[in-house]
């Protein structure tokens, strides 16, 4: 059965963070990897704790604590020229290779974390189109509460079992997934899957699976 | 000023987490540290996403699902006995050697993460007395929520700006500060402090401090 609309996650599904570790290996030859898997790991971390907390302030902010606190960590002297280079590496993150829109069915929405100050100048770089871009941010909250997920049903005036849901991040597809949404977990990197009570529905190993597996 | 009640945090505060380390390193000579180091990671990420979720699942089964997860993850074979074996060792872990209650002003009292399966058997053996255990089982929601730390406020009938709240969790520390406790951090590590708004009233280097910032 076709979905009636497909709705992506964008950082790490449609474009690769870790494009940002050339940046940060350039910054600090040797360390790059570790900074960028740390830099990522606190910036979900800050989205979850910030959600509960009830303290929510836009993705660019917890994104540049976040690469303050890795640095710090790490060991690692951050000038106000890096952060700023690094910061602006996040609006011209590449499209994963494997990913292609044509040919799949329905309208398509990007659903994301990403404040508009930081999402909206990326997906205009890379030439992809929407039917929508939908930020967290007009909730104040982050994924995966189920209000985010909510958001899509609300905005593309498609109910929740006739969507289909994308994402590399387990998690993430996990909270679409109890939301209500068919979920396609692209498993990019053969990760076992998260035991969080439900599973995706369908696992894929590139995004360009997901053409064939909605033929 | 003396605060009226002491709420101290369980987990990594009065009792050392990493004291499973041997035990894992038992099972896996070896990857001991990365194992346990890893099952803690996901066991602390497991408690917010459920929380976000609204998909509150007791303590022992995280802590459980965690530790399943994580000798996937680093392929290290996980038997039904290793399992009961490590999961045990959560019923007995260390008290940390500089942790001392005596002296200390006002009532004393856990508020933690760990459902009463766990905590109870926990705090029975360390022979550490206590005027309250609380669990936030009976919210079935996690740290950094604010009606965690108001669970204490309710139980305790002590005011949140006359609780001082001490704990080795930074993010908890910060969360409990968030709440309004007048909070105490235990930095043992010597780590940065998070990148969240709000930051630790006091930070400690030591649990022994405490006595001495407290006369």
């Amino acid at each position: 059965m076709k979905p009636d609309a497909l709705v992506f996650d964008a950082y790490g599904t449609l474009f690769d963070v870790h494009s940002v570790v050339r940046r940060c290996e350039e910054c600090w030859p040797g360390k790059g990897a570790a900074l960028s898997a740390a830099w990522r790991s606190k910036q979900l971390e800050y989205t979850w704790l910030r959600s509960l907390m009830r303290a929510y302030r836009p993705f660019s902010e917890l994104t540049r604590d976040a690469l303050e606190q890795s640095c710090e960590m790490l060991g690692l002297p951050l000038s106000p020229a890096q952060e700023e280079q690094l910061m602006g590496e996040y609006l011209r993150l590449a499209i994963f290779p494997d990913v292609a829109l044509q040919g799949l069915p329905g309208k398509k929405a990007i659903l994301s974390n990403g404040s508009p100050d930081m999402l909206d100048p990326l997906v205009k770089q890379s030439g992809l189109s929407f039917d929508a871009v939908l930020s967290v941010d007009e909730l104040k909250v982050y994924k995966p509460a189920p209000e985010v997920y909510a958001l899509a049903v609300k905005r593309l005036g498609v109910t929740a079992d006739r969507i289909g849901f994308v994402s590399s991040n387990c998690w993430d597809a996990i909270g679409a997934r109890n939301f209500g949404f068919r979920v396609f977990w692209i498993n990019r990197g053969g990760v076992p899957v998260d035991r969080l009570g439900v599973r995706p529905d369908a696992v894929l190993k590139t995004f360009g699976e997901l053409r064939e597996v909605l033929r």
